[in-house]
């Protein structure tokens, strides 16, 4: 499985994902699922990926293809991110219709799930969550935030906390304690993981990533574990 | 859905379910899913019921006719939990099968999962998760928890408190925080809640039903959300 998370709110945008791949448990390997799409000072698009990677790298490589070749549409040419969700959208439903028509009778489930966000110069950031039918959702102030693959576990603490008026960095603090209750309760999302911190306005982004010897990441696991214990034995 | 956790520890056994029912969201009802059968001083055993509710409610029914009729098997003649387990498991699975042979090509989903707990006098209580196969695992000193229904959402909890020698006060504490955890992230959830807390070789049982005005469960409730969002604060 994997484990995505994006927010879009006032002072900016957050994505992350895990980076482990499995099918079946002796199948396991580190793949990137965050993938960004750069013209700084002018546009930055971040998708991730969860479910079938073969599919999700496709739609990642025809997008690349498209802006190499100048063609338009391409992820450069769109005007807005609900195009960007649009051609996304697109790729990603006619990609997992070629394989299920190339393999039918299959069990095997070709779908992925994609988080599109990303702003362009003069428009307000988006997040859209783009379904394998290749339609969407954007998020809005009362849901900020969207989470792909195994999502169940970390979904909690991000209701709990997350809203519009969430700071970045305590946003970003809120989605690493989330994949950190995923990752202690479910061993098919595991690190490194990949985060991106995306200020309002920069257009630039840089995807940062934490291994498992990442300090602040496991002082910041064992503070909320150990807090959690704590916390719980105070409770009437 | 459904939630429902089960505990064996060294001090007893924990057992808990909602009572939300629901066939899509305009057919919301309130169905209890937790069943005690008792011999005071001889038996308790506890089934907690998730999925299909024509199924469960049919296996119940059937196991509370066996002992109307004092036919053996019962729940009341089985020697051990392991017979019970084997009792309640291939009625289970036998219903099933019937319903699905009866509606073939139907895209109706029959199965149930089912836990199983308790003791009978002179032995260990033991406590089972039945598939709707009818085959069934126990607990164990690494593993002396169970979740049915919708359980991730209130799994990292768990993981992180529960062991065999958690007290069976903090166990239920620990039981309420899981289902708030759940019950705030997914509707399908909802109280009342049915608990029980089995004080070992005590060889009684009693159903408590938390209603949405519990006082105790409104505070622990408050304090546990309170107490995240401090801690959340406080972090590095």
């Amino acid at each position: 499985m994997t484990y995505c998370v994006g927010m879009v709110l006032n002072d900016g945008m957050i994505m992350a994902a895990d980076t482990r791949t499995n099918a079946g448990v002796d199948h396991i390997a580190t793949f990137p699922k965050l993938f960004t799409f750069e013209v700084t000072g002018e546009r930055v698009i971040v998708i991730c990926a969860s479910g079938n990677l073969a599919t999700s790298q496709r739609v990642i490589n025809l997008l690349r293809q498209q802006i190499d070749r100048e063609e338009t549409p391409s992820l450069y040419s769109c005007e807005s991110l609900f195009q960007v969700a649009e051609l996304v959208g697109g790729l990603l439903n006619s990609t997992i219709r070629g394989y299920r028509a190339e393999n039918e009778g299959s069990s095997v489930d070709f779908a992925s799930h994609l988080l599109v966000g990303g702003q362009i110069a003069n428009r307000a950031p988006e997040l859209y969550r783009v379904y394998p039918e290749g339609n969407f959702i954007c998020t809005s102030k009362d849901t900020p935030f969207f989470q792909i693959g195994e999502s169940k576990y970390g979904k909690p603490i991000l209701d709990r906390i997350i809203t519009m008026d969430t700071p970045l960095n305590q946003a970003m603090k809120c989605a690493l304690i989330s994949f950190d209750s995923t990752m202690q309760s479910n061993l098919s999302v595991g690190m490194p993981l990949d985060v991106l911190v995306y200020r309002l306005d920069s257009l630039t982004a840089r995807i940062e990533r934490l291994d498992k010897n990442d300090a602040y990441f496991a002082k910041l696991a064992r503070a909320w574990g150990g807090g959690l214990r704590s916390l719980f034995e105070q409770l009437p």
